[in-house]
């Protein structure tokens, strides 16, 4: 079984994205302001989203299932405050759902969270708790910067995110550590924004005893880890400056990376820097890279590739496709077993 | 002849950062400002700093020659205005000319820039040309982010800098990007701001026509290029989607990294995926990670010893150790042939 732990609804019906565009004009003029209920989107239109785009790939890749999220440069928590946010989240993770009960083969709900600058992130802990229990999801997407590229929030090993953790904790789920849109010229969304913010958030942990506190937490670190793998010797050494354990034990218990790198040569590096339990197949596909290599003549975020070409023996294989999904998820190796997966 | 385009100024004595910690403490109080002439240095202080320092670990590893600057961290562009800004960097960049002049087959400068942020870089000019024309440096270091990671100025690609690249075009000099030392809590200097910073300023450039308006300028991209070359295939696609030329025709005559990656596997990648004629060697040197690799027993910035085991011709590593750094820094090589070099 194969499981591409990121993927992201980048394919919804317009309608969303126009509704949205209502509700960011609503932040101005008020009388404006759309309702929830008045996003209509038909399961026909759903399914014709996902069977023409993700489904399709993931079939012709030979994929089975996707941990499947909100749009993540979509989430723009920087916009409105905690009302906009919430009433947003609740609708693209609603869809989410949808998707995951059209789909149940294919698709499982991770939730985006309704993160605001400034405002305490326990708010996000009514929707986290609905998209767990009520939807079956298996994980959340947390933001370490909802201002969208100012970074006014703390680090992500600060107690100001605690509340959220210790939820985590009690519902036995990972979090991926994901940004959104950058709204700070300096940075490109896709090109510095997300890479950045991986090696940041993983340089906060590195720096921070947050482990200790919470020995069984679990961080998703996408796009490879940012710049992480390719420069493990640094961060081992930093470590060793600061007088931590080696990284395997101070924070290999608790952050995984994904294997959205989008070449044979950084999937190589991966693989043969970071340990094999601590790496989890994923594409992001339809997401920022969709162009064709032509250097390979294959999808750049075809990631499957990759690994099956990497040197990697059938069982380590077996690990990242899809043993390492199910122990950093228990609650989909739950879903999977009481299907008889 | 192995040539290291990346050292700092780090061992400088400690009457230099005494001297600082009282100009700082002049912001709040000017009763308390000391001026330049109060920092007294002797020749001996400096040959000694240098002798059982950078010296000693350059004949240890058997490099030649080091591109020598201020210390970057200590920088700090964001602390006080202009004119602290401006005395500090005369200071510092005095300091690595009088090295220069004590170890002429050792050392050769690069200038730190008296940047503020919000102020007109066009007010770094005089010192710029001060430390080319009459210090002999062969190049600058520019930071992208003088705010000390609140990234408040334009992008590199802005015309704001304009009045920098006019000049160095005009010196013929290329520019390192480097940032200082971050005052966001959020990125650790060195293990997430410097990084993030090579990878924004790659973005940046790659987003834009910089070098349609300046088909000469010359950028030299530290720490291995950030996360880029583990990323390749990501930058070789967002310019592809961006309907950017192929990187090697975009960018490659103008962008050059270094070899500052503390592990073999890092730079076997850089090596194999960047053409070795846009790779410098350098090792930042008695910089951020000074431990012994307990993995190698070897220090984590003893890059040459990468370099040697990586797989490179001895054509190829010549390129790296000395022919790319006369190619990019041509006053450099100027020096050099001048000393029959």
């Amino acid at each position: 079984m194969i499981i591409d732990v990121h993927g992201h609804y980048t394919t919804a019906p317009k309608a969303l994205e126009d509704w949205r565009n209502r509700q960011i004009a609503g932040i101005k003029d008020p009388s404006v302001m759309p309702k929830a209920s008045e996003l209509s989107i038909s399961d026909d239109a759903l399914r014709e989203s996902i069977e023409s785009n993700q489904l399709k790939k993931m079939q012709e890749r030979g994929s089975d299932l996707t941990i499947f999220s909100p749009r993540a440069s979509f989430m723009a928590h920087h916009i409105g405050d905690f009302q906009v946010s919430s009433t947003w989240a609740a609708i693209c993770n609603e869809l989410c759902y949808r998707v995951s009960k059209l789909f149940p083969d294919n698709f499982i709900g991770v939730a985006m969270l309704p993160q605001s600058p400034g405002v305490d992130p326990a708010t996000c802990i009514p929707e986290l708790e609905k998209c767990i229990k009520e939807y079956g999801f298996v994980g959340i997407n947390l933001n370490p910067d909802p201002s969208g590229g100012h970074w006014t929030s703390p680090p992500v090993s600060d107690r100001h995110w605690y509340p959220i953790y210790e939820k985590m904790v009690e519902l036995d789920i990972p979090a991926m550590i994901h940004v959104s849109t950058s709204c700070n010229a300096c940075f490109h969304t896709t090109g510095a924004h997300y890479l950045n913010a991986d090696t940041t958030a993983f340089m906060q942990c590195l720096t921070s005893d947050l482990f200790k506190d919470f020995p069984t937490l679990k961080f998703l670190i996408p796009h490879g880890g940012g710049a992480v793998p390719y420069h493990w010797g640094r961060f081992r050494g930093l470590a060793q400056e600061l007088k931590k354990p080696l990284l395997k034990d101070h924070l290999l218990k608790n952050i995984f990376f994904d294997t959205c790198v989008y070449h044979q040569p950084g999937i190589d590096l991966l693989t043969n820097v970071i340990p094999v339990d601590n790496i989890l197949f994923a594409s992001e596909m339809i997401g920022a890279v969709r162009g064709i290599d032509p250097e390979t003549g294959f999808y750049y975020d075809d990631t499957k590739r990759y690994i099956e070409a990497a040197k990697l023996t059938p069982e380590q294989r077996h690990q990242i496709y899809e043993g390492n999904a199910r122990r950093v998820f228990p609650r989909l190796d739950a879903a999977l077993k009481a299907r008889g997966k």
